[in-house]
């Protein structure tokens, strides 16, 4: 089976995500040369040890010269300045993508930056751990998970596929859909339950001291799971909230409403009303279980789940 | 080795905690005659097939007939009416416990009912699954977890100490202290965050409809693992919540009063709070995984953790 190959593939961050995209490139036979970029010497350093880069260049200008594709696997908030850094570099035809969790606002700040003889299509892979940097990546991390890829209007058809090629040999299941509907479905499946992860620890975290050793030590019921969450990256999920804001707020309102609701029925002793919201709330884990989108773990999206049975072969 | 076996030792309720206590107790050979009770023939026949019980009778009344030892099993709500049942019957001597996931209130309901001549010394093992009945217990549940032991002031020590001696039988790590310490420690470490996986994913089923079949497709960024917290036991959470309202109300409170905060931080663009909390809680997870309360895997309290160093022999 012949698979398109990038002849020059440049990824810029050799974080978790661009060195697992990276890894993923190099085993699978993905690009003819591939190219990652990082600004830090020490992770340069290590990349080059790691031995999954054909290139391994200080900056995302130098990366992208010459490159058919350009990566950014950098924190949301920075796509402006590598936009901005890459765009005038960016060949014919050449396509400039990334990986970040909020799209809408990663789209305004790239689209300027990109020269009209060149192809911007963004894309997020929904996979992901909550380690950073070039050693907490691996080539397996994308597989059979949703790689969302978010073309804005007009975008050119060839280009995109070129990119869902590329997501589909990693061996990620490519969908697509507009930056603004992912940035709500996102909103409520993963920023969200990220921001009450990360609030109930910092709650538990301002507890009297000998209450806040307790926590820790019967952590088990519950609240562990949240730590694990909540010790995810502070730069990504800054941006992420900063970003995603206007969706964020709409779900957390949302949520809050609900909350209220369900602190009600505690405080007047409402059993009922208690007792059919948690009955209702079996039948979404049936349908993801049945849609083949878990295993028998918990793994906060970490490893793969089962192919979607419409996806298999 | 010998282990004190007890002479006569009744569960009352198959369903997962108390056949996964019958279980590790025949396992472990705990105790020389195993009576394990239910109201429903379908699940006394099914733990008559499953075989880890000596009898199985119809009523608690007559499980605790002769017993030297009385675990119930059941719902916080229906421990008032075991009690009740049970009391009556207890010999000279005999032992009266639970695993209820709230003390304070189930020391409430079971102490009037507990002859003077009797013991009553509550317990709660801090581990669970989101499943329940007779088929889903096993003899490894307990196996390193905490089981927290709330003895009423002027319990009897050696009846203590024979209760907590069973418990370290099935492989538990045993910790004193009193019913309403142990009710505002589980509600942050878990009852609040059950309440909030059951929230966040009633508010998801309450979305328009094709958003709510996306959040399910898209579920792996974090969302799912709120989905199997939210699959639990209906009628045990209703419970849970009704019995614990104070202790809960109270950490909800923190939690709201918090989430508001990170909501008006996000609003107003302000990074640097983001960033500052989103850092602090990654400290949290750290003492967790030092005091080896933490395995590789996520696992809401499934699996058995490492056991505390200073209970390593
Ligand atoms: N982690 C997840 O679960 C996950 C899942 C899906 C998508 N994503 C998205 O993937 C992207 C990267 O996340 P990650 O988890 O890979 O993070 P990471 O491990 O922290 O790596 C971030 C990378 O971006 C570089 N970087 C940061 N700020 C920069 C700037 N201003 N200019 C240039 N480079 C900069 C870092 O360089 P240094 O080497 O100097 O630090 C590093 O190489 C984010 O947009 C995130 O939203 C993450
Ligand atoms: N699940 C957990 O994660 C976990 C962890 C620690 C402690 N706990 C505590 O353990 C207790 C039992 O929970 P579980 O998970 O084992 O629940 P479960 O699997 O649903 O079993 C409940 C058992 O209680 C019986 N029961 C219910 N209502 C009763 C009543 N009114 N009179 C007599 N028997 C009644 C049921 O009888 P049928 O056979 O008729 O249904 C069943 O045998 C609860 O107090 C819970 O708080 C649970």
């Amino acid at each position: 089976m012949s698979v398109p190959r990038v002849k020059r593939l440049a990824v810029i961050g050799a974080g978790l995500i661009g060195s697992s995209l990276a890894r993923a490139v190099r085993e699978k036979h993905l690009a003819e040369t591939l190219v990652v970029a990082d600004r830090d010497p020490a992770v340069r350093r290590r990349v080059m040890e790691l031995g999954f880069a054909d290139e391994v260049p200080a900056t995302a200008a130098e990366a992208a010269r010459d490159a058919d594709m350009v990566i950014a696997c950098v924190p949301v908030g920075a796509s402006r300045a590598i936009a901005a850094e890459v765009g005038p570099e960016l060949k014919p035809g050449a396509i400039l993508s990334d990986v970040g969790s909020v799209k809408g606002a990663v789209l305004e700040a790239m689209a300027p930056h990109v020269p009209a003889h060149a192809h911007l299509v963004p894309a997020h892979p929904v996979a992901g751990t909550e380690f950073s940097g070039p050693d907490a990546g691996f080539a397996s991390l994308f597989e059979n998970r949703w790689c969302i890829v978010t073309p804005p209007e007009g975008a050119d058809p060839e280009a995109v596929e070129k990119l869902a090629t590329l997501w589909r040999g990693m061996g990620a299941n490519v969908e697509f859909m507009s930056a603004q509907h992912h940035d709500l479905v996102l909103a409520i499946t993963s920023h969200v339950p990220h921001l009450i992860a990360y609030n109930i620890v910092g709650t538990a975290a301002e507890l009297e001291e000998t209450l806040a050793s307790e926590v820790i030590k019967f952590s088990a019921g519950g609240f562990r799971d949240f730590t694990r969450i909540a010790s995810s990256d502070p730069t990504m999920w800054r941006d992420v909230f900063l970003y995603n804001r206007d969706a964020v707020l709409e779900m957390l309102g949302r949520f809050t409403e609900d909350l209220t609701a369900l602190q009600r029925a505690i405080r007047y002793g409402d059993g009922d009303t208690l007792f059919a919201h948690f009955t209702r709330t079996r039948a979404i884990r049936r349908s993801i279980i049945e849609q083949g989108q878990e295993t028998a773990a918990p793994d906060f999206g970490r490893r793969a789940a089962e192919k979607p049975k419409h996806e298999q072969s």
